[in-house]
């Protein structure tokens, strides 16, 4: 399975000319889910080839303008592109006012369906899942309600051993059967499922948290996460600043993706006063060495953060 | 006199990987002028170096999303920087109903005034005025109501010959007359202005069309222009579309630029369909041999166009 992140806007509020303001694509197998949808989003996704037609699901962290004023543009022009497909909005309650009074006062009526799905915010709970993946929403902590995502694939099947269905003439059903776990009968003899398979590969995950002052408890909602995307608006030095506008340093993010035992972290959301997020990522690979920038553009591959 | 204009967007409605929609900035004297204000338009800004502080003014054509979709990023950044300085905005009467329900929505209190002024539809209109620049709105004709704007220097001071100044020892009452145009009384002689005085630099000016069908009787209202921006949505083989839409073909555009009697035609609000504007471009310059693409990015001197 094909499981990969496209960074498209790493600034927060105000953008630079480097860096849009927040929106990204998860990738699994090449079926786009994009989280937040900043000013911009729709043009990022023509840049780096994110496949228009196959949206069907966008994740919005929170209202603040630099998360969903790219939604107006994103949905006019689905209409302009005659698309009929159903779109699914999982969003803080009140965007759909917001989109819904945008869209009417510009006399622009969508030819398609929305499914708004108002987030929920009593803790970690599943709001989409298909064959592959699951992706539920947790609370943060930030001015506005806010959101986190966790995008986490299913406990795949396990992989039958190829000679194993040669020397025993398996049937399909008991190959499905093995693959789920049974043990095989045979003339009264059992054979023990882990002779016939070999373990299926650990389920992937990634996990988007912004904006948000460091969480302790975030364990408890993404442990073992293989990616996790931690917002550091700002370094050290400005620590209190962070505590008073509700976000996290670098420090802070990689102190939290320590604690929730990631694989690797990626921070952004960077304030635009840092021209280098050099020192920001310094100060993260101190205590969390495993620490990447998050760039517009930036497209990493989930499946090999465990290589 | 400084006198520029920077394309920031140039494509239709729908965003491509190389265009942004409508947004272009006119630049007198390093101060800017917004013209409409398509999603993305700050990005635009920051990447062509825009200077953000000095804009104290913006026009917008129409209400379509590809012309309004950046506004609420752009006020919201404003407040972010801190502005206090009043900014005035020249726009359709409703587009204030849409900022003010957004950034209301949005809890985004902005904390610096607007000066709001609706555009009005019966003629061409002065709009703006300062020491060295005019602005008129005038009607165009689209699915919406939609105005053109006109900016235009003001007539010159007439430049006083150096050599007048010297041999006739003149005092500053005197040559502020004679660069009005009086002519010189000494000892009961007459010195004619026209021996005094070299004739002032022709005003320049530069009128912005899009979106609309064109419009014949343009040159009430922009004659002897130096340069025309025209929308060319579409080329030759899809005229029928461009009337049902009520947009222009480049040959239109040609034409009207031919009829008003433009010095340059810029054309631009391309269709998403076309990968190269060669045809267009070509089709325009049959009737209107100086014609020229905008391109995202694209800056044009217009004190240079009469060369």
């Amino acid at each position: 399975m094909d499981f990969k992140l496209r960074i498209l806007g790493s600034s927060s509020a105000l953008p630079t000319s480097e860096r849009f303001p927040t929106a990204q694509v998860v990738l699994y197998n090449n079926e786009p889910y994009l989280i937040d949808c900043a000013e911009g989003t729709q043009m990022q996704m023509r840049k780096y080839g994110v496949p228009f037609g196959k949206l069907k699901n966008i994740f919005i962290s929170h209202l603040h303008g630099d998360h969903i004023y790219g939604i107006f543009g994103l949905l006019s022009s689905f209409n302009l592109l005659g698309r009929k497909q159903k779109l699914n909005i999982y969003a803080p309650a009140k965007l759909k006012d917001i989109y819904e009074t945008v869209l009417n006062l510009n006399n622009d009526q969508l030819k398609y369906k929305i499914n708004f799905v108002p987030l929920d915010n009593s803790g970690k709970i599943k709001i989409f899942e298909n064959k592959h993946i699951q992706v539920f929403s947790f609370p943060l902590k930030h001015s506005k309600p806010v959101w986190g995502f966790l995008f986490e694939e299913k406990q795949k099947q396990l992989n039958i051993k190829k000679e194993a269905i040669e020397e025993l003439n398996l049937s399909i059903k008991q190959i499905i059967a093995i693959k789920n776990g049974d043990d095989l009968i045979i003339n009264n003899t059992v054979i023990p499922n882990n002779e016939l398979t070999i373990p299926a590969a650990k389920p992937l995950s990634y996990a988007f948290c912004t904006d948000t002052l460091p969480i302790q408890n975030l364990n408890e909602h993404i442990n073992g996460v293989d990616i996790l995307y931690h917002e550091a608006t700002f370094g050290s030095e400005l620590a209190e600043l962070a505590s008073e506008t509700m976000h996290s340093t670098a420090v802070q993010a990689a102190m939290i993706a320590k604690k929730v035992n990631a694989n690797q972290l990626v921070i952004g959301h960077f304030s635009s006063r840092y021209k280098s997020m050099e020192k920001l990522i310094r100060e993260a690979k101190e205590v969390f060495p495993n620490t990447i920038e998050a760039v517009d553009g930036l497209l990493i591959d989930i499946s090999k953060t465990n290589c």
